[in-house]
C-alpha cells in the first residue's frame, strides 16, 4: 500500500500537490452516490481523473448490476402493478397521477455507458442493468397527448413561412424564393420595417457598435442608444421617464407583476379582452384581480366602488384591441381612476405610430388639435396638463409593430419607471436590445412623429377595404380603428379560408383561432398598410369573395338574420363606430364616399401621394 | 322641441343617419356616469361630438361642483381621519394599509379640465370641485419609499453609459464620444458582436428583409430565418427540435412555467444558485418547488428520493453559474434524473459558444473527443447516443452572449418543443426576433462551430488573468470556467472600486451587488475575451492592485486568515477546480506555467495567433 501510494504520488499531479491531511479529510467526508450507496469525496473527485474514472466506472457497473437486479421489480411485475394502479406496491406513498406511465426503458443508459463511450479504448460494456425504479412518468407521452388535444380541437397552429421583402413591400416570398404572396396580416402597419431612414441608421449603428449589446442594462449593456431611445419615448408620451424591454410582452408582464406584488393589498382591474401579456403579468403579481366587462364603464365603476378607497388599484386596459379593433373609452376610464384613487395602465401597442398627430397613440389622438399645434408630448409640457395622455399613469407600447423594429416599453413618472427599473426581474436579468435595434426604433419614432402621411394613408386604405367588404356583404366586425377583422366563426373553416387564400390567390391572411380569440369567434384579421394600393385591395376583395362563395361562409346578412354576433349584423352597431381618424383629421372635406378620398386614393401610387394627403389636410 | 329636433337633424350627420327607433333605445339604455349619476347611452355617444361635448362638459362641471362640495369631506377632515387610522369614517369597510396616504390633491383634474383644455375657445373653467373621496393611495410616495430602500442598502443601480466600439474591441466610449474605456465585464465573451461574417449577414438581411419581423411567429412573423436558426440550434445540441424566444430569460421563464403548470403534480428541483429567469419560471408555473444546495448531489438525491417515483419531476440547473463561475456535475445529475424518473433542464447560457469542440456548451465539452471527431451534435447522431449532451432533456441557451446577438432558445425533443410552441404564452404572444438578428445569430453559431480559436484564446486569457491576480494576492473566487469573480464582500466598497477603476484607470468592471449575488458576497466580475491581449491584462492587474491598496480591500490571505469565504482562501479549494478546458484541449503540452502558453500569448497580437493555437493543439 505504501509503495502504491509512493508510485501514484510520483505519477499523479493531483496526489503530488495534495497534502496527506487534505487527502485524509477528502476520503473521510462522504457523498451520497447516485447509485444509492455512499462514496467519499475523494472518489467523487477521482471521477474527473482520466485514469481513475474508468476504473471507477467498471467498479460501479459491477456494483449496480448486482444491486439493481436484486432490488428492482421485473417488467412483468411493473405491468401488473400498473394494472392495479400501483398504489400498494410502491415503497413510498405515491401521489400518483395514473394517466400516463411508461416502462423504465430509458432509466439506466447512465454513467456506465457514457463513461465507456467517452474513451476510445474502453472495454466492452457489461450487461445492461435492469431498471432501478419500476415506473417513470411518461413525459413524451404527455407532450403528445397535449398536442393531440390541439389537433382535435383545431387549435393546433401551423406556421406559414413568410419572408417579407423590404424592396417589394407588402409582398413576400414563401420558402421558395420565387413564390410571391401579398401579406395582408402583418403588424408592420406602416411599412417602417423597410423605411430607408430606419435602415440607414441600423446599418451605421451595426458597423459602429456591433451586433449585440453584450450585457444586461446594469452590466455593460447600457449605452447612448438606450438613453436616447428612452428619452424619445418619454418625450413622445409627455412623461418624465421611459424604460425599454425585450418586448412589450415582457414590459406588460414585468410591470404589472412588479406593481401588483409590491403595492400593498393591490387590486388590478383588468378588461376582459386584455392581451395575454397583461393577463400573465397580473397572474404573476399574485395580486387580487377583478375582470371588468370589455369597455364597460358601468361594470368597471361597480367594481371600483366595491373596493376600499385607500387601497392601491391599477386599471389595466388597451387603447386598440388587436383582434376586434375596438377602442377603450380612455378618458372616461381616467375619470373613474381619479374618482376611485386608481392608477391607469394603458397598453397602446396597436396604436403607437398609428394615432395622434405624432403617432403617440389613441390617448394623444383624443387631444388631436392641441398636440397638433403644440408639438409632441414633452415639448408641449406647459400645455399638456390635463390632456388624456397626461392623465394616463403608465403607457406601454411596442417598437415592433407600426415602428417596424422589435422591443417594448413603458412610459410613466420618473419614480415609477425607476421603481420598475430597480425591481423587475424581467428587466434586470436580461440582455439589452442591440444598439442597432434601439437606434433604428428611435429613428422610426422620430420619423413618424414628424410625418403624418403613412398613418393617414393607412387609414384611407382601411376605410376603402371596409367599404368594399361591406358592399359585398362580407362580415367585418365593426370598429373605429385600423383593424379589419372578418368573422368566420369556425376554427376549421377559418384555417381553410386562410389556406385557400394563400394557395389559390397568393394572399397571406392568417386565421385567428383560440386562444387568441374565443372559440366560435374565429376570424381572418386583415391589416391594410400604406403599401396596399388599389390593385392589391381589389385582388383581396375578389379573393375573399371567391373563398366566401366556395366555402359557403356566412355573410353579414346571414349573421343579421340570426340577430347578429360580435357586432356583425347588429342593428345600429355600424353607426356607433365612427372612425377614430375623422374626415377632417384625414384631410377629407367630405365623408368617406367623397371626392377627396377618391382623389387621394387615385394618386396613391404616385410619388406625390404624401403631398396630396398634405394638400387635402391643409384644405380641410 | 319638435322644431329643435328638426333643425338638429338637418345639421347633424349623426342624427340624419339615425332612425327614431335607434335614438329612442339609445336614450333609454343607461350608463353609470363617472360622476356617480346615471347617463343615457345617447349622452355617452354625444361626448364624441365636437358640439355636444362642450355643452355636456359645462353641464357636468356644474353638477359635479354642487355634488362634491356637499358630499366630500374637507382636507381638514381628511387629516383628522388619517390620525385616527380612518377605519371609522370611511363609507365602505376599508382593508387599509395605513403606511402611505396622501391628500386627494389630484383627484379631480378629470374630464372638466381636459374638456376645456381641448377646445381653444372654451369658457373659463369654474371653481375646482373638491375631492370626492377623502383618501387615495399615495403611489408616488410608495415608489419613492421603495427607491429609498435601495439607496439605503446600497443596492440601487447606477447604469454606466458604455458604447462598445466594434472596430476597437474591447474598447468603448462613454457618453462623450472621445472618452475611451476598456470593457472587462461584457458577456460578448468572444467578440462575435463585431465579427465581420456576422455583420455582413446582418447587413444583407436588413436590406433584403427589413428591420423587424412584423408579427408573432403565428401571424406573419415566421420565416426562413427562424426555420434555419432553429435547425442550426437543434443540430448543434443533437436534439430533434429547437425554439427561439425573445431572450433566454423568456425561454427559461416560459418553458418552466409551462412545463410546471401542465405536467400533472409536477415538482421542480432547482439549484439554489439558479438564475432569476428560472426562479421566476418556476414561481409562475405554480408547481411545487424544491431547492437543492448548489451543485450538491447528495441533497438533490435526498429530495428526489423523497418524492413518489411516478410523478413528473424537472431538475433545473445551469452548466456555468454566471456570477461565481462554478460548473454543475452535469453527468451525475443525469444519473440521478434517470434513477428517479426526472427530466433535466440545463441552462447553458454562459457556456454556449465557449465549451465543446463546436461551442455547444459544457454538456458537449464533457464528451470533447467524441464530438471533436464526429462533428456537431446532429451530424454525429449515430454516435451521440448516451453522451452527456444527449442525456439532457432540455438545453436552453442565449444568442446574446458568446454569439454576440440577442435572443434565447430551448433545444429538446420534437414533441417537447412543439408542446412549448403550442402552449407557452411568452412564445405565442410576442413579436418574432428580426430577420437580421436571427440570420446573424445563425452565422455566429456556425462560425463558432467550425472555429476553435476564439474560445481557446479566451480560455488562455482567463488563465493568465487568474494567475496574475493569484500572484498579487487579489481574491478570485476559484472556479473551473471562464469567469473571474473577484471578491469584495461589501456593496459600497464594490461600487467604489468599480467607480475608481472607471474614472481613474479607464477600466469598466461593473460591481455585482444584491440581488444578483447574496449580500456580503459583492464582487467585481471580470470576463476576459480574445481581445484582451497582454497590454490590456497588465493594465487591468495594475489597476486592480491600485484600487485594492487605496480602498484597503481584503486580499486572499486575509480571507484565508478568517478561514476562507465563498471558496476564497479555503484550504484545498483551488486544487479541486481544474479548468474545464484541459491543457490538452487548449493545445498546451504542459501546465499553465509551461512554455507553450507563454508562446501562444506572445503571438496573440499577430494574425497567426489562431495558427499557433492550432499548431499547439496538433502537437499535443
Amino acid at each position: 500500500m505504501e509503495a502504491l501510494l509512493h508510485q501514484s504520488k510520483a505519477m499523479c499531479p493531483f496526489l503530488k500537490k495534495t497534502s496527506p491531511g487534505t487527502l485524509r479529510s477528502l476520503s473521510t467526508a462522504t457523498h451520497h452516490s447516485p447509485g444509492g450507496g455512499t462514496i467519499t469525496n475523494l472518489q467523487f473527485i477521482a471521477r474527473r481523473c482520466p485514469v481513475m474514472n474508468k476504473a471507477l466506472a467498471v467498479q460501479s457497473a459491477r456494483m449496480r448490476t448486482s444491486n439493481y437486479t436484486s432490488a428492482a421489480p421485473s417488467i412483468g411485475v411493473v405491468k401488473s402493478m400498473r394494472a392495479k394502479k400501483l398504489h400498494t406496491s410502491a415503497e413510498k406513498k405515491a401521489n400518483v397521477d395514473t394517466r400516463i406511465y411508461r416502462k423504465g426503458d430509458d432509466v439506466l443508459p447512465g454513467r456506465v455507458e457514457s463513461a465507456f463511450a467517452k474513451s476510445k479504448d474502453a472495454p466492452k460494456p457489461g450487461p445492461k442493468p435492469s431498471a432501478p425504479t419500476a415506473l417513470k412518468f411518461d413525459y413524451e407521452g404527455f407532450y403528445n397527448e397535449e398536442l393531440d388535444k390541439k389537433h382535435k380541437d383545431k387549435s393546433y397552429r401551423y406556421f406559414n413561412n413568410i419572408n417579407r421583402l423590404a424592396q417589394e413591400f407588402p409582398r413576400a416570398h414563401m420558402s421558395a424564393k420565387d413564390e410571391r404572396v401579398t401579406v395582408w396580416c402583418s403588424n408592420d402597419y406602416l411599412g417602417m420595417g423597410r423605411n430607408p431612414e430606419v435602415l440607414k441608421t441600423m446599418h451605421h449603428t451595426l458597423d459602429m457598435y456591433g451586433a449585440g449589446a453584450g450585457g444586461t442594462r446594469n452590466i455593460s449593456g447600457h449605452n447612448q442608444h438606450a438613453v436616447a431611445l428612452e428619452k424619445t419615448i418619454a418625450d413622445l408620451h409627455g412623461k418624465d421617464g421611459a424604460l425599454v424591454f425585450s418586448s412589450c410582452y415582457v414590459a406588460n408582464d414585468a410591470t404589472l407583476a412588479t406593481l401588483g406584488s409590491k403595492l400593498p393589498d393591490c387590486v388590478i382591474l383588468s378588461d376582459s379582452m386584455n392581451h395575454a401579456s397583461m393577463i400573465q403579468g397580473i397572474r404573476h403579481s399574485g395580486a387580487k384581480k377583478m375582470v371588468f366587462k370589455h369597455n364597460d364603464l358601468v361594470d368597471l365603476e361597480a367594481k371600483l366602488a366595491s373596493l376600499p378607497p385607500a387601497i392601491p388599484k391599477v386599471i389595466a386596459f388597451e387603447s386598440v384591441y388587436s383582434m376586434c379593433g375596438s377602442v377603450a373609452p380612455i378618458e372616461e376610464i381616467c375619470d373613474l381612476a381619479d374618482r376611485y384613487g386608481a392608477i391607469t395602465f394603458l397598453d397602446e401597442v396597436h396604436a403607437v405610430g398609428m394615432y395622434g398627430p405624432h403617432g403617440a397613440g389613441v390617448a394623444e389622438h383624443l387631444d388631436y388639435d392641441l398636440y397638433a399645434s403644440a408639438g409632441p408630448g414633452a415639448s408641449a409640457s406647459t400645455t399638456k396638463k390635463g390632456t388624456v395622455m397626461d392623465r394616463i399613469d403608465i403607457i406601454t407600447g411596442t417598437l415592433g409593430k407600426a415602428w417596424g423594429c422589435v422591443g417594448g416599453y413603458i412610459a410613466a413618472s420618473a419614480s415609477l419607471v425607476d421603481t420598475i427599473r430597480s425591481l423587475a426581474p424581467g428587466f434586470i436579468f436580461t440582455t439589452s436590445l442591440p444598439p442597432a435595434t434601439m437606434a433604428g426604433a428611435r429613428t422610426a419614432i422620430e420619423y413618424q412623429a414628424r410625418y403624418q402621411g403613412d398613418r393617414r394613408l393607412q387609414q384611407l386604405h382601411t376605410r376603402a377595404v371596409k367599404q368594399d367588404l361591406a358592399e359585398r356583404d362580407i362580415p367585418v366586425i365593426p370598429n373605429p380603428s385600423h383593424i379589419v377583422p372578418i368573422l368566420v366563426g369556425d376554427a376549421e373553416v377559418a384555417k381553410k379560408a386562410s389556406d385557400m387564400l394563400l394557395s389559390d390567390y397568393g394572399i397571406y391572411v392568417q386565421a385567428i383561432n383560440y386562444p387568441t380569440v374565443p372559440r366560435g369567434e374565429e376570424r381572418l384579421r386583415i391589416t391594410p398598410t400604406p403599401g396596399h394600393t388599389k390593385e392589391f385591395r381589389d385582388e383581396l376583395v375578389q379573393a375573399l369573395e371567391g373563398v366566401w362563395q366556395r366555402l359557403k361562409i356566412k355573410r353579414t346578412s346571414d349573421w343579421r338574420a340570426q340577430g347578429g354576433f360580435v357586432g356583425v349584423g347588429v342593428e345600429g352597431k355600424e353607426m356607433q363606430v365612427e372612425p377614430l381618424w375623422t374626415d377632417e383629421q384625414l384631410g377629407l372635406r367630405q365623408g368617406v364616399d367623397g371626392e377627396v378620398l377618391q382623389e387621394a386614393l387615385e394618386h396613391e401610387n404616385s410619388p406625390e401621394m404624401p403631398a396630396v394627403v398634405a394638400k387635402a389636410a391643409a384644405a380641410a
